[in-house]
Order: structure tokens, then sequence, then C-alpha cells
């Protein structure tokens, strides 16, 4: 049911039932690696191109995911999934082969906070007993797509990123021990006007720092709340502004928050400059580490705050700017 | 609730309360001229780019179709949005001055129906009072995307059909005198080893042909429930084959389709080849003729059925097929 201005609260059985990550070599190198469910050293994934490894990235991780939760493909209603890539190639060459009925989505490298928001509400709405939502990134496919073909050997300035190459895929439904997804906050495009398609941490701080405020605002709650306030890729430059920008509105996440993209990458021996970045970067964090702690009960309640740039080669040669949108969805743990 | 393997029934009030399209000069001289809300004559619509364009196109329709309903856009829980663009820089820079929690969606030029099932869902579930469904297309930015720049002045064979300018917004809400939403059925990616981008038709017919006979199937009902099965933009090579394709499991809609591509443009005077196509194609032609006739209570019951064909140039390039998908809309009239 509505939740203040721009949330939902579940007020019915909403629980992440089944996950899992499919996630490249140098991620799995990361000090995160051991909480994958699956690495593959090759880059290709056996493809013959990188969005066709990409799209194997999903094919894997949605069978995966269901067979993690032993449940099969014509028991999940609703096919939630989006990638990076122009007109979601990886995700529909991708899944086809499920034949789930789907809702392609594109919210750049929030996708899986927006994933998640809309499998949550079909599932409490009793639309559907099982949905699944997935999101993947590959650096190679991301690298072409956006910024240079790696044979042009560019340099890369310390506020960018590295896009993860990686898959996470979770099945929503009525019961589950993962964790409960008790709320969703929707976010909005906000727009700083940051033009440097090197330094997206920037231009998405501000989407994450007004849908973080917008949840604590709607629900009535403080962020201790939560046990973590954890954002997608802002990766270092990006943490900084967040918390900053909070602290001017007189929130203070400082202690509580957390960044998949600072997370995922080792600065010392992985030479990732400003972290991890991607929609695969907080899917795979999720599936892997997030969703563990809380299924531990290492973690009693998170904010999940995927955050994605949108922007496009077009839009960015054409001197657009670089807004930036983040979708939050709140996570409980089961375990008493 | 759910009805069947792949639908929805909306048992609480879900209805169009407010329609607005804005559509280019060669549509506006079109067959539908007169049911739009806007014609531009400027192809640029006073912007710098195509691509800005095409974003202005997406503004204008919303604010039309907020001033259609009277409704400000405070009271629009969610925008469900998108365009046929990489990264949907058309939807973003376009609906980022309104501010209202956005879900960005890609199913290409299925988005219509993909954005009118999620915002019809979210309004049956009690989740929002009310929300807007959007999609949009421009010829020039859609030839560049997908094809070849205009300068470049290909020749087009007798399959390919004619991009739509325009955009088509509805909003959708607790009550209206539009149509109501009765129900939808999701469609799922039917690949049928299409690989010629100049025959987007033939691609997406099967796509059509599998949500239709689910709709159908699903809700236990002959074609002859609906008084027109409308697709979105498989034009007359396509028109053909999904008539066929239905004929071959013995479900025969002859004398009810209707194709919006079909419907748009003069073949005689217009040179369109095979119809017109995009998002907006069926978002204009809905939010034009198809609402006017329900409003009017001329039809009783149509099943829209939007078709997306989803590729890429670089997937086509790579030598992928072109799958399709489409999605179903039952709408009803109000008027006794």
């Amino acid at each position: 049911m509505k939740q203040g201005q721009a949330s939902l609260r579940f007020e019915n059985p909403v629980y992440i039932a089944a996950a899992a990550s499919v996630a490249g070599k140098k991620e799995g190198e990361g000090p995160l690696g051991h909480t994958f469910t699956e690495i593959d050293e090759d880059p290709m994934l056996g493809q013959d191109n990188w969005e066709a490894a990409e799209s194997e990235l999903q094919r894997r991780a949605a069978g995966l995911a269901m067979e993690d939760g032993g449940i099969g493909r014509e028991k999940i209603r609703y096919l939630f999934a989006g990638d990076l890539l122009g007109q979601l190639i990886a995700t529909s060459f991708g899944v086809m082969g499920y034949g789930i009925p789907m809702f392609g989505l594109y919210g750049a490298c929030s996708t899986m906070g927006e994933s998640m928001s809309l499998a949550a509400a079909m599932v409490d709405a009793g639309n559907a007993d099982y949905a699944m939502a997935m999101a993947s990134s590959h650096f190679a496919s991301a690298e072409k797509q956006f910024r240079f073909p790696l044979a042009y050997g560019n340099q890369r300035p310390y506020s960018a990123t590295w896009t993860v190459t990686g898959c996470g895929a979770v099945i929503v439904g009525t019961a589950g021990d993962y964790a409960r997804i008790t709320g969703v906050t929707t976010g909005r495009i906000v727009d700083y006007g940051i033009k440097d398609s090197m330094n997206m941490g920037a231009a998405m701080a501000p989407a994450a720092a007004d849908t973080i405020q917008q949840n604590l605002a709607d629900f009535q709650i403080s962020p201790s709340y939560y046990d973590k306030i954890i954002t997608g890729d802002l990766g270092t430059v990006g943490q900084k502004l967040v918390i900053e920008l909070l602290a001017e509105k007189g929130v203070d996440i400082a202690d509580l928050h957390m960044d998949c993209g600072i997370e995922i990458f080792d600065p010392k021996t992985q030479d990732t400059h400003a972290g991890g970045s991607g929609c695969g970067c907080s899917a795979v964090t999720l599936c892997g580490m997030i969703l563990k702690k809380l299924r531990d009960g290492e973690w009693k309640r998170v904010l999940f705050v995927p955050t994605g740039a949108l922007l496009s080669s077009t839009s960015f040669n054409e001197g657009q700017s670089v807004p930036g949108i983040a979708h939050g969805v709140m996570l409980e743990t089961v375990c008493q």
C-alpha cells in the first residue's frame, strides 16, 4: 500500500525465495569472490562476442536462481530484467529461451532496484506467486557501448569506475529465507548538470541522496532504523558526495553507508580507480554478500539503493548532462 | 488478480482518465491527423537535434495529458515510459523536469502496452491513484539509431515501415471516461529467426499471435468477444502473417483485426510502404482514434496489442535474429 509520497509498504508477505550470481574473473578475485554462485574465468563465457557473453551471464544467473529455489520456470509468472546496452540486447537474447512473460526495464545501473520493486509489487498484490528480478553488465560490452573499444587502450582518470562483469537474479515470492522485502521507494530523475562521463559517481550521488531522504521521510524513520544503507555503484567519489549532500539536509548516514562499487574490488591490487559500477555491480553484491548477511541475521534491516546514470554516447556527445536515478528496496532479515 | 497463465483480470476500477497525443507533420497529414491532440510541423520541434526533438514530444504529451485530465503532476504517483533509443535518452531528458517517480521501460514498439500494463496493475493494487503510461518514437532519431543517417538517402524495400514521429500518453486512474482497462496479457519473447531489419512486421507477427492466443485462452473467450483486435505496427506484411498464424491454430481474427501501422498513413499518397511503426505509432493511434471510438461507445471491447521487434544495430550486425514481443491490454467502453 501507498506510504508517503513515493513509497510502498508491503503488508502481505513478500520475500526473496531464491538468488544467484554469476561473475567474471576479476570480480572473482576481488574481496567478494567467495560469495558468488558461479565465476567464469573466460570473459567471453564461451560466446562469439561481448554482447552474447553478457546474454550468457543472464541465462546462467536465471537458471541458477531457479535451481537455488527449486522453482521451475513455469512457476515464475513474470520476469523483470534489464541491462545497460542499447535496446537491452543482453537481456532479450539471454532470457528468451525461458519463455517467461517479461517486462524489459532500463534504469541504467539502478535496474536491480527497479526490477525488484516491480517484482515485489506484483507479488504483494497477489498478481504472481513468483516473479524474477535480474540485471547484468559486462565490462567489455559497456566500454564498447559507452566509452572506447578496449583495443584503443585509453587512459582512465581516477574518478572512473570499472564496469562489473556479472549478473544477479532473485526470485521474489510469498515465502523465502533470504530476506523479507518490506517496502520500496521509487526514484525520480535528478540532474545536477554533471557532464563528465568518467565521473559517474558524482552524477548519481544526488539521485541516491534524494531517494534515501524520500525513504526516511515516507516511513518517518531515521537512518539508524537500518543496519546498512547500501548504494549501488557510487564509488569513492560518489560516496563522499552522497554523505555530504545528506549531511547538508541534517541526515547523517556516514557510519551506515556502504557502496557495492567500493566493496567489490580491492583498490590496492585491482587498479579499478573509484570502484566498480554497472547494473551487475549492485546485483551480484546483493545476491552474494548482502543477502547472505541478511539470511544469517548479521544485518537486521538494510536499505538497498542501486544507482543509475542516465546517459548514452549519443546524448553525451550532443553535450547533454548525465542525470541520475536511484530506486530503494527495504530488506529485513527473517532470522529471529 | 491472476487469470490463466499470463494475464491479470482487474476487479477493482481501473480506467483511462486522460490521454494526449503529439504527432509530426506527416502523421498529421495522414488519415488519423484529425484525432491527435497536437501536430508540430517542425520535425525538430524547436530543438537542436533529433533526440532532443523526441524528448520534446514526450514532454509535451505528458503535459497535455495532465491538462486533459486536470490532473497535476503531484497527483501522478508513477510514470511508466520508454522509447526506442539506446539507454532511453528521449524519455529521460523528456520527462525529468516533471520529477515524477519513474520506471524506465524498454519493450521496443510494444512499450505502450508494457507501460499501460504496469500502470494498470499499480492502480488496481491500490498502489497509485494515478499513474502515467507513455511511449514515443521519432522517424529521424530511429533511422539514425537503427538503419542509416537520413543524409545517406538509402532505398527502402516495400516490406519496410516508416517510424512514426509521435508520443502518446495516458493517465490511468480509478475513474475516467475514456475506457476501462479490464485486464492485461503479458507477452514473452518469441523468435522465428527473422534476420531482415527491413521486415519488422514478419519479426513481430509471431509474438502478436502468441499474445492474442494467450489472451483468448486465459480468459476463455473467442475473438468475437472483441469488436477489434488491434496490433501496434505489423504493417501490411505482418498483418497477413498474424492472421495466417492464428488461422493455423484455428483462431480467426481476419474480420476483427486492425493494425495501427496500417491506419496511420495513406499508402497511396504517403509512400510509407508497409505502414507506420515505432513505439509512437500504437501510442498516438490509441490516444487518438482508439480511445475516441471507445469513449463514444462505437466500439465496446478492444484488445490493444502493441508489438515490438527486439533488435539493435549491434545485435543485427553481429548476425542475431530479430525476436518479437507483444503486450495485450483489454479496453472496454464506459459508455452505456
